[in-house]
């Protein structure tokens, strides 16, 4: 065979594609657990800062939204009267998820924790409130055990690089629910508590060892040998860097928020699955195609997709009409594939 | 969650379910190729050896053949005959495949080697015949190259576990065909001209770094950097042993013909797939299930089921009758999944 008959080995997915499929099941999850006749669901989203990127990420939900059968109620407000707003919508039945874009006080990051806690959990389309956070990292699927009809909401994009790394067959079917990429080590580059931090702990909850690199140092997220912790845990990893740890990885997951941040080509394996989630390219475009058998260049349409499915979760999991019966129930949260 | 909870981390596959799911599709392509109204096909099995082991798998084959709409035809001869015995069935029409059971002549394996050359190709159930083997090991997949409608028959034991990497999903289906191992790593433990060598040279073809170790060493077989070149190379390994290949082994498969040898399993990385096709069970059975996340104990039934695979696809490779189409042919062709 000739060499110019070997087919590219580096195969690039792009987000849309995985988007597409997404909102597909999005789609049919939403008819099943609203009926045929219900109203177009409402996502309240708050502006109340000035980042352009934050302006073009509600430009494409409010165009995502629209295109699947959602109401985009996007709702610019000042700084001061943000809490307020947040209160009136918890507290207004014409609206099913509540999302704020982050961050209002980029010097006060208490503050903007504390406009995530003060949307209600039965609104928290991004997986922010406490309760879903304590959750995700102690491997705590559900929010109503022992019934277990009620799933917990994770954060948009953590749980869209798990859908992207579920969709590139990382995690493998034959493995038990729960300990699916047991075997996989994956190294994360940001530890961000809205991003890199939940999704070490997601990937190795579900049986990953996982590096966390970032500029504090590496640390491990691990449920142990033979993964027999019921959830991970973190240890330090004194003195390493990505030196040591991306040429153990068959993953690395980049998030690094900077424009001249580039993951260093020649320590990755070869054959090694790339995504980047950052707004930056975190990974050298040409370089990474010929090392990597799987490049995923960008995330961003897979989280849209992510916060609605997350909407149609937090509508499936409010108190039902009187009279529905638990069968009725559980069909109905079926309907939602494993997350 | 108590740890109770957690799923047993180690999956045991066994070789009868893998080999259930692939009689069932050989079956219907049994159906596509030949029409409704055909007789059943026959294979040919000489027995020309008093192994107890040869005697067990012939008794398994029959059973299996006539499980599933095969004749099984068991011919014993004495070793002298045997030659001409292989001559008669390559000229004998109702015969569809011939299959010798090796060794024959343990101290003389040119001998053997005679006598695999002496089946027909078009009759070589075994991919034993030369031109199998040479395309097998230069990554060439049809006989009839550019028209490519003919398949080249690969060895039943090494294609068995290449089917069983496929349904492990260790074959990563994101991946381009004939890459879809890329990124993988593999020891293989025994490097036998029948089963060990053509098997690293298939795995290294598919794009995985492959470790092929024997007594007299250790051997990398691989496509190289980006897996650029259309076919594996061979390089040796100077002074490595199985504590350098195994820590670094995604998969770790076992074929020592021995009962005392146990590949070390505080060699094996947490997490990884153990598959054995010896006869002897090269893994400590308790210890291997607290660290593989895969564990597959022997694969016997999946060998055999791969036998009438390849019969069936013989008798696809045939010169069909006068005025079939070659779209016809194609669709013939087609019936049966990538091999």
């Amino acid at each position: 065979m000739a060499s110019q008959d070997v087919p590219k080995t580096c195969k690039v997915i792009l987000a849309d594609t995985m988007a597409k499929k997404m909102l597909a099941e999005v789609k049919d999850t939403l008819a099943t657990v609203q009926g045929a006749n219900a109203g177009k669901p409402t996502l309240v989203a708050f502006l109340a800062n000035d980042d352009p990127a934050a302006g073009q990420y509600a430009a494409w939900s409010k165009k995502t939204c629209e295109e699947n059968g959602f109401n985009f109620d996007l709702r610019k407000v000042d700084k001061e009267s943000l809490e307020d707003a947040v209160v009136t919508a918890n507290n207004d039945d014409a609206v099913d998820g509540i999302l704020v874009y982050y961050p209002i006080w980029p010097n006060n990051q208490q503050q903007d924790r504390y406009i995530q806690e003060t949307v209600a959990l039965s609104k928290d389309v991004e997986g922010l409130c406490h309760t879903h956070l304590f959750n995700m990292y102690h491997n705590v699927r559900f929010l109503d055990p022992p019934a277990n009809l009620k799933k917990s909401i994770l954060p948009c994009t953590p749980l869209a690089i798990v859908k992207a790394l579920e969709h590139l067959q990382i995690y493998n079917p034959i493995l038990a629910y729960g300990n699916r990429l047991f075997g996989k080590t994956i190294t994360v580059i940001n530890r961000s508590e809205v991003n890199g931090r939940p999704l070490a702990a997601l990937l190795a909850n579900d049986g990953a060892t996982v590096y966390s690199v970032d500029i504090t140092g590496v640390q491990v997220f691990t449920r142990g040998s033979g993964i027999r912790a019921p959830r991970h845990q973190v240890l330090d990893k004194a003195g390493w860097g990505l030196q040591d740890a991306l040429p153990l990885s068959d993953v690395v997951i980049g998030g690094v928020p900077a424009e001249n941040f580039k993951v260093p080509t020649e320590l990755i394996r070869d054959g090694a699955v790339c995504i980047n989630f950052s707004s930056h390219r975190n990974f050298d475009g040409p370089a990474i195609k010929e090392k990597a058998s799987i490049y995923v260049p960008s995330i961003g349409k897979v989280t849209i997709a992510v916060l609605l499915r997350n909407l149609v979760r937090l509508i499936a999991n409010r108190p039902h009409p009187e009279g529905t019966s638990e069968a009725a129930e559980k069909a109905r949260n079926e309907a939602f594939k494993d997350d």
